[in-house]
């Protein structure tokens, strides 16, 4: 593998793109198929989708979050410089005369560039939206070139680790929330990072790159990262050395109070000040009552550049793994973290907008649900239909027509077989394979009588309904049920 | 403006998009502005769309629709071919390496190229989702270069007619439901349309051209269309004028009835069959109840190719004016029609799934929407909070955020000001500026006796609760509400 790490960038990525080519596009050439990476999402997955987004949304709404949206590409010069050794992964658009255009990496940027355009000192906002990355399509491990990103972030001037508390109150209550076992927070602070590495003696040039390196310690082992933070970005072994030392440090308080009196650490102004304020979210997080999620890990560094204090990542402990289940390595769930330069940089004043925030890792989290639905074989209903308008008999389309405009007016959902003269065990099948709870069946003696028959899919019994009390009957079952 | 016309056509655009350069791209360059023709989306235009999008999706799984997601971006030979004169508009990727991508340009064609795919010969799917176009952005009619798509459709072999009437009676129940004001659905046949060009002399060859040219009836007068097909696409006036009799037609029943007695249309094997769908569509229209809201109009043609049958628009009538509200011309807010060839283009054994859908021009009634708020002064809460913590002395964080913690553990929607000491003023005044309803008081006197102070922010009263009772008493006002 070395001599392929020597290739440049973009080779190696096509390189390794042609090789983890999914195989579902292995489809027929000008035919069909969609883009290397790309994925449609089917019922079955839209109904879990719509589960879990909902549940997210609802607990960003529960801490007073506004809803924001913005497009799908921005002018790329908005985009360049956020995302340091990531820019690569940049979707452009083609030049078509006009402006240049890059597809959004992350709906962070988006957000600054926001508040910076029209001038606003303070902001609570939630945006659920797609981002897309050029990345080697790793498709087993659930990463993808077009994914949902969920984000929750306060911007604005306060007191200190008050928002910041709430992030990790939020992750918490999300977490726990879809049920997905346990889970671990773990928190470090920029200032800590860039602290240790100046005490450990890296030069100052190089913090970005060796903190792109330490981010890789969640995928790879530390001798890996070592390696390449001497082999490839030309760190001394005895500097990579002591910070391997403190990367090994994670823990609670005590390990806040130990590090406050690391004999060189507590010698670094920056770090002090990540220290003190630690200290302070974990008060904060004891009186919200979720202190003991939380782990303080020296080794956490995130790998975007625009974070400038706390910064933090969600993992799930355990894949809850029932029989018959695959694992499934799922790692961060939720991250994020304090950036408080970002807006200014879009400011033509340089004027700061402090920020905190966080985005859960759905697209993770749909395929720990998918796969624990898939090994569960429960079946999933994927629409919502209530009533199915049926017949025995021939030359009743006109008589279902006016049936089923009636339950549709009432607001009641319901569907028909579009068909002249379905067969009545064609219809009835139908609601037992798409989970319709009701039928409604008119014929000619139901007809007759000025009656309708309402059936109980499930318990197959059918009583008879006056015409005109159709309507108040479903509506009552369905209230019941 | 003749000269122009003659302009190849993207330099033409790019002067155009000059001209139309919206006046909020007019930021300082590299600070934060976005693209031309793109828009953030602010949380009160959030809001508005929030509501509608889920009446709209509502009525969707009304009528059992299954929920899909498309990639943003498909192959580029994926929209090839499929939208004849528009196929300028459509956003191509760059060439990064790898296959070339363009973002989809409606959500048809990625229906169409999902149902191949899957070799699924039956389908009733809804979708929601953005899609992107390169349009001049003359943003007063409320054209954006992204905006929103909300698609209904329904493939499959099945008995004429039945599905697309269930088409126009979605249509109608979601225009009514929104109450935007009385409207009405032209209906047509691309039979028809064909079949009159050629009983009136059109050469085959010119039949898409001189119907792209026919679509334009709604934004131009008769006279320049005439203009345009008789000097731009080469028709002589006598056709013309033939296709200008029957583009004034428009009526109920009794004009399909008038037509299969046309002596020149009734010749024509494709009108008749047209007529003879459109009368069978009638008839179920009118058990549905809707068919005073749908009318034969012989000059309906629809700009897009991949139409095969029976096409459809809805257009709103009157603008509702109320006073002080400016006029908004929003022309056609829901259109669509049957495409039976399209699916079998992404088949590589072409086999047919013949569809019919229908779209929702969202955008338009967002626009409309918004429009009526801005001029009735109501406020629109972004928010949902129901809570807010507060505290009239000073050294009470502590207290607040247990407290606060232990609203949103009880699912209660919650905020305070992320303040060590704020003035009481100060977050009664938020409460009233955001429209929380309910403010739960902690002080040290209530400490002392075991009470929280619950206030209603419009009434202005307050009364001590048991801080034991806090969260009861706060569902129980809530659900009373």
């Amino acid at each position: 593998m070395p001599q392929l790490g020597l290739l440049p960038r973009r080779t190696w990525a096509a390189l390794l793109s042609q090789l983890l080519r999914p195989p579902h596009s292995a489809c027929i050439p000008a035919v069909g198929c969609h883009s290397q990476g790309t994925r449609d999402l089917s019922p079955e997955q839209m109904v879990v989708r719509e589960k879990i987004l909902d549940m997210v949304v609802s607990c960003f709404k529960r801490h007073g979050a506004k809803g924001l949206d913005t497009p799908a590409f921005e002018l790329k010069e908005t985009l360049t410089e956020k995302y340091e050794e990531n820019s690569g992964l940049i979707y452009d658009l083609k030049d078509q005369g006009g402006e240049l255009l890059s597809l959004r990496y992350d709906l962070t940027v988006p957000f600054a560039r926001y508040l910076a355009m029209n001038k606003l000192k303070k902001m609570k906002r939630y945006q659920v939206g797609k981002v897309w990355r050029r990345e080697s399509p790793t498709i087993v491990q659930g990463r993808y070139r077009e994914f949902c990103q969920c984000d929750f972030d306060i911007a604005g001037q306060f007191d200190p680790m008050i928002p910041d508390a709430e992030c990790l109150k939020i992750i918490c209550e999300i977490l726990s929330g879809l049920q997905l076992g346990d889970f671990l927070i773990k928190v470090n602070d920029r200032r800590i990072v860039d602290g240790m590495f100046a005490v450990c003696g890296v030069p100052e040039s190089k913090f970005r790159a060796i903190c792109a390196s330490m981010d890789k310690l969640d995928k790879m082992s530390w001798r890996d990262v070592r390696h390449e933070m001497v082999a490839k970005k030309g760190l001394s072994p005895e500097v990579a050395d002591r910070i391997g030392e403190y990367a090994q440090c994670h823990g609670g308080i005590s390990l806040i109070e130990q590090m406050f009196q690391d004999p060189r650490l507590s010698q670094n102004k920056q770090a002090l000040e990540g220290l003190g304020d630690l200290k302070l979210l974990f008060e904060y997080l004891t009186l919200f009552g979720i202190a003991e999620k939380i782990c303080f890990d020296l080794s956490l560094a995130r790998g975007l550049d625009y974070y400038t204090g706390v910064i933090y990542e969600a993992v799930l402990l355990q894949t809850p793994t029932q029989i018959g289940e695959e694992p499934l390595n799922v790692g961060s769930v939720a991250a994020g973290g304090r950036y408080d330069e970002l807006v200014a940089m879009f400011d033509p004043k340089g004027h700061k907008v402090p920020c905190v925030g966080l985005s859960i890792g759905v697209e993770r989290i749909f395929s720990i649900v998918e796969q624990r639905m898939k090994t569960s074989f429960k079946k999933v209903r994927t629409t919502e239909t209530q009533v199915f308008v049926a017949t025995p008999q021939k030359n009743f389309l006109r008589e279902r027509l006016k049936l089923i405009a009636e339950l549709w007016n009432a607001g009641i959902k319901a569907e028909m077989l579009y068909k002249n003269d379905p067969k009545l065990l064609t219809q009835l099948h139908y609601c037992e394979n798409t989970g319709i709870p009701l039928v409604v069946i008119i014929g000619e003696q139901e007809q007759k009588e000025g009656v309708i028959k309402l059936r109980s899919v499930a318990s197959r019994k059918e009583v008879a309904i006056k015409r005109e009390n159709l309507v108040a009957e479903i509506q009552k079952r369905l209230s019941e049920s």
